[in-house]
């Protein structure tokens, strides 16, 4: 049997998760629950750590803990600082924090980065770090579709700069409070999702192209199935123009992503003439922080 | 005593305004009540109209009686189809719709306008073509701002086409339904709304500067004091800066609007280096129904 070397824990808002890995990063047991940090009561990290990877760390006494993620907020365990972009795997490594998890044992938690653009304006993020050195790419674009969409531009192995787009959060909203929700008919069709990354790619922004899909329904241009999938096209278009415009413009691009959202990221970089590579997130988070251990 | 001319009627959605208005456009009477369309029952049209201005009909009966607005719209009193622009004041008199308000008598209602963008995508307007028209300009732009923020581009004293921002609907919107609402203290700082215009002109677009806010927030660059007006200035920002790219480049800039909102478009047009002349929505409205009057 393999010896394990890490106890990997990707503690998020809403999930726990905890993977025993081995000298290469390889999953040799995993667990995960709904005990995201809102579900934690203060004070009550170490006692959700001892309930779902207690046996583990009894098992094994010796191997490193180390955890990323929101657990490293100012509303999770303890918080460990941002630290400021550009950042090697060994700076993150090195700015990692500590918490006493009980008998004399330390766990490490990853910080977040930080960046400014040309103009001053910052930018955070936190556990897409980790998941971005996990790629193993020297340059190029990581993409982390979501809520908060973050691209992650990666140079020499380095992590140069990064972005935060609110696609998911504006196609949420927008669908259900404004007048587009009104239209909307379901089942979609996704004829829209290419309607919406060629507007993206028209003059006016996305107030103005957005109201367009008012008015081709109105007019009879569009059926109302195509609505909710033309916001998602315009939004990831826009946010796919923007990344790589903010980006370098060459190296690879990896998506870390499951379920529906990964074909739509391939589709929107295909129209701009860019193929990608998926990778899971798990695959990713594991390597990432064996990187990390290393590091 | 001065002859009355015209009976010209602002039906919106929400409310209902009349005017008396003599030859030269000047108003001698007026009446505004809530009965919007969306307060009218069907067939309920006439007998509105028979209440708020009951009186002025009998006592003049020969004046034109001309309506403009969603009165016009398909859950109006009957639909004005809508006229395809480039369309001079004449044309668009021209394509008026007619009702019989009783007694024999008729009233004109003004189509609603709308255009095509060089790809093809569909804009309307209905309403703000009269307003439009009313502010008398030969060359240049009329901005309405609002929900649906309205920019009309006038050429040799015809409307030539027109673009629609969803400026008020996302700005309501995001600030209520988003993590941005969530960092929002009150009272407003104005502070914030010159960050948002310059906010605008960076890279990353809506959604990712509209991220910018929440990070420069969480790391103290801003106070939750700026959150509401740095989205008003991102947003119509944006707005300037598309409205400006869109149409032609010279010419006069007309801004109807009423209130808070005036200093804003002044402050994001003047940011921008351009001069805007105010007028107020009656007047706009009252000059506009008199020259599709003599039309």
């Amino acid at each position: 049997m393999t010896t394990p070397a890490l106890l990997a824990i990707d503690w998020g808002t809403t999930r726990f998760r905890a993977y025993l890995l081995d000298r290469a990063g390889a999953v040799l047991e995993r667990v995960s629950s709904d005990d995201g940090i809102m579900a934690v009561k203060p004070g009550g990290f170490p006692a959700v750590l001892a309930i779902r990877c207690g046996m583990w760390l009894a098992r094994h006494p010796d191997i490193p803990v180390i955890m990323a993620g929101m657990v490293g907020s100012r509303n999770g365990w303890i918080e460990a600082p941002y630290r400021a972009c550009p950042a090697t795997a060994s700076e993150i490594a090195g700015a990692m924090a500590e918490v006493d998890i009980g008998n004399g044992r330390k766990a490490r938690i990853v910080p977040g980065l930080s960046t400014r653009d040309a103009a001053g304006a910052p930018d955070v993020m936190r556990g897409e770090e980790t998941l971005a050195l996990g790629t193993g790419i020297e340059n190029g674009t990581v993409i982390l579709p979501g809520t908060h969409s973050k691209w992650v531009h990666i140079e020499s192995g380095k992590i140069k700069s990064f972005a935060t787009f609110m696609t998911g959060e504006f196609y949420a909203t927008l669908l259900s409070q404004t007048i587009l929700g009104k239209l909307r008919e379901e089942p979609d069709d996704a004829a829209g999702f290419t309607k919406g990354l060629e507007a993206a790619k028209r003059p006016g922004g996305l107030t103005h192209q957005a109201f367009a899909a008012r008015t081709s329904v109105l007019l009879g241009d569009m059926s109302g199935h195509e609505v909710a999938p033309f916001l998602s096209g315009l939004l990831i278009g826009s946010e796919v123009d923007a990344g790589l415009a903010m980006g370098q413009s060459g190296g690879d691009i990896v998506v870390i992503a499951e379920g529906i959202i990964v074909d739509s990221y391939t589709k929107a970089l295909a129209a701009r003439g860019r193929v990608c590579r998926l990778m899971a997130t798990e695959e990713c988070f594991t390597a990432g922080l064996a990187r990390l251990l290393k590091a």
